[in-house]
């Protein structure tokens, strides 16, 4: 943890799970569009209270995560909720750019289509190779 | 399995955690607001595809579960959207009722505010007295 004077009181509301963690989904505050799922252990909840950007654990990378620190792509926090079972966060977000590492502004813009493959649901709204340079997966 | 000739090609495409399950993001696809997270394997996910009404995998009760089955509030799926890493579903219904067993639209009804307590941040769209009797936890 970095310096903290208190933890809020939401944190114990929180069920963390065996590795302290707690999946939070991003969503765009203005239009409703679900941009992505990542990550959240204690500190990188208490990063994102404080500086009001979301910060995530990556599981991959046993790190923590500023998401936009690399790319300029920062989510300003715009408000907060936790699910009734206390295990899933959901946090709305002002996202800048785009949330996907593949360059689309949402992950989920693959759509099942009616035969049940999968065709692309968005346009790019950023090159990747333009903004990740010798970039591992995971956005940044 | 139940009788399918075949799964869907993007079955494929989801990458299933070691328990054979992936979870799902369940959104209202006219208001874009997020009204729950729950778990699916293939099963569940099969049943969903072939009827139109979400179905998931409940892990407490290692059981599969029709959502609405007991309270009527079925949620007649409208999309489905997989995300980038192929490990979370984006499920866009029409929900019927609440989708939150505590009566809510939203499982997602509370809300951090400013000093980081929680606030209810919706009304109740049912009593779940009336629809629920002698209900474990979990909707239904």
């Amino acid at each position: 943890m970095h310096n903290e004077a208190k933890a809020p009181a939401f944190f114990d509301m929180i069920r963390w799970d065996a590795q302290g963690l707690v999946p939070a989904i991003v969503q765009d505050a203005a239009t409703g569009e679900v941009l992505m799922v990542a990550w959240m252990n204690a500190d990188s909840l208490s990063r994102t209270w404080t500086s009001r950007q979301t910060h995530f654990y990556s599981r991959s990378r046993a790190s923590l995560w500023h998401k936009g620190g690399t790319s300029g792509h920062v989510q300003h926090v715009q408000s907060i909720h936790l699910d009734c079972d206390g295990d899933v966060l959901l946090i709305g977000v002002r996202q800048v750019g785009g949330a996907c590492h593949q360059g689309y502004r949402s992950c989920f813009w693959r759509k099942v289509d009616v035969d049940g493959g999968l065709i692309a649901d968005a346009e790019r709204v950023f090159e990747p190779t333009d903004v990740y340079e010798s970039k591992q997966s995971g956005g940044g």
